[in-house]
C-alpha cells in the first residue's frame, strides 16, 4: 500500500518530467498552439471576427511583412549571417504572425492541420520518391 | 530490487502511455515537422534549393493556391458548411504547404519557429490585455 | 471655306497620327484595359462575381502563380539572361494577371488607379527627395 | 505661306489639346508610368537595388498593406459605401504601391506589360469564349 503510493507518486513525478522533457518551450505541437489562440480569442471577445476569408488576409497582410524584411536583401544565406539580432529577433515575430494565423484559419476551416501536414509529407515523399542508396 | 526492477518497467509503460496520450498522430509538434522535412530534403539532395528567399517565394506561391480556393467564394462560414469533402481535403493540403515551407524557412535561417511563436503569444497578450473578469 | 474644311480634314487627320504616335499597340492606358475588362465581364454576365475581396484573393492567387516562376532560381539578373523565351512569355501572362485583377479591384472599388498612381509617385518624391545635382 | 504657317500652329494646337483629350491625368498609359519610374530611380540612384526579385518581394510586402486594408471588413460592396474618404484615399495608395512595383518589375525583367496584358485579354477571350447573343 505504502510502496504502491510511493510508485503513483513516482509516476506522477515522471508525468512531470516528461512532460518538460518531450514538450521543451520550443517543442510546441499545433495542437497547444491552437488552444491558446481559441483562448486568446475567446477571452476578448473576438471570435466574431474570424470568419475564415478575413483570417485568410490578416495572414496575407502578415505575410507581407515578413517579405519586407526580405525584400532589398539580395540573396539571403542560410543561418543569415549578415543580419543583427535584432533583425531575426524581427524575423521570429514575423514567422510567428504568419503561422498564428494559419493555424487560426485552419481551426476556423475545420482543418486539423498537424494531421493535415503529416499526411501531406507521406503524399510529398509519395509524389517524389527519394533516389535509390542502392549501390 | 524487484520491486525497483517493477517500477522501472511500469515508469516505461507510463512514458509510452504518456506519450500516446499528449502526442497522438495529429498533435504533432513543429519540431517533429520540421524534421521530417529536413529528412526530406536530404534523401533527395534539394538542401541546395533551400535558400531563404527561395523558401519564401516557394511558400507565397502555396498562399496564392490557398487564396484560389477561396476566391469566387464570397463570405465563407466558420467549418465551410457549405464545402464538398473533396474542396475541404484540398484545402488541407494547401494550408498543408504552406505551414511546411514556412517550418522550412524558419529552419534555414536559424529561428526556432515554435518557441518564437510561444512568445509571440505572450507579447499579444500584452499588447491587447484581456478584458477585466471581475464582477 | 474651302480652305477651312482643308484644314479640319487635315486636323483630322493629325488626331489620327496622334493616336497612333502617343499610343501604340504596347503604350496602353489603364483606362483602356479598365474599358476591356468591364467589356469582358459584362459580355459574359461574370459581374456579379467581381466583389473587392473576390477581386483581391484572385488577384493574390495570380501573385503566386508569378512567385512560382521565380521560386527556384536564386538570384535573378536583370533582363532575365538565362530565361528561355517560353519562360519569358509565361512570366510576361502572369504580371499581366496581376495587373488585370489589380484594375479591375480598382474600378470595383472606384478608386481611378492611373490617377492615385500619378499623384502617388508625386507623393513618393516628397518622402525621398533625390539628392541636390547642384556642383 | 502665311495660311500654311497658320496651319501648322492650328495643328499644334490640336496636338496639345489631343495630348489633353486622350491623356489626362487620370488616362496614363503604363509606358508614362514606367518612364517616371525610371526617372526616380536614376535620380536617387535605386537602380542596384532594383533586381528582379527584390521588387517582386516589395511588391508582395505591397500586397500585404492592400490586404491589411480588407481583412477585418468582412464583405465589402463595390464602390466601398461605407468606408470614409481616408480609408479610400489610403486604399488608392496601396494599389498605386503595388502598380508601381509590378510595373518596374515588369521592365528589370525586360518584359512590355501594356502589350502583354493586352494579348492576355485576348486570350482570356478565347479561353473563355462569350455567350452568343443572337436570339
Amino acid at each position: 500500500m505504502e510502496e504502491a503510493k510511493k510508485a503513483t507518486t513516482t509516476m506522477e513525478e515522471v508525468r512531470g518530467e516528461e512532460r518538460k522533457e518531450t514538450a521543451p518551450a520550443s517543442d510546441v505541437s499545433l495542437k497547444e498552439l491552437s488552444k491558446k489562440l481559441d483562448d486568446f480569442a475567446k477571452e476578448r471577445d473576438w471570435e466574431m471576427h474570424h470568419a475564415p476569408r478575413n483570417l485568410l488576409l490578416a495572414m496575407i497582410a502578415e505575410v507581407g511583412e515578413l517579405s519586407e524584411l526580405f525584400m532589398w536583401k539580395g540573396e539571403v544565406t542560410k543561418g543569415l549571417k549578415d543580419w543583427t539580432e535584432a533583425e531575426k529577433e524581427h524575423l521570429g515575430e514575423e514567422l510567428s504572425d504568419v503561422l498564428l494565423y494559419l493555424i487560426r484559419l485552419s481551426d476556423m476551416c475545420g482543418v486539423d492541420l498537424g494531421d493535415a501536414a503529416t499526411r501531406k509529407i507521406v503524399k510529398n515523399a509519395v509524389k517524389y520518391p527519394a533516389p535509390s542508396k542502392s549501390t
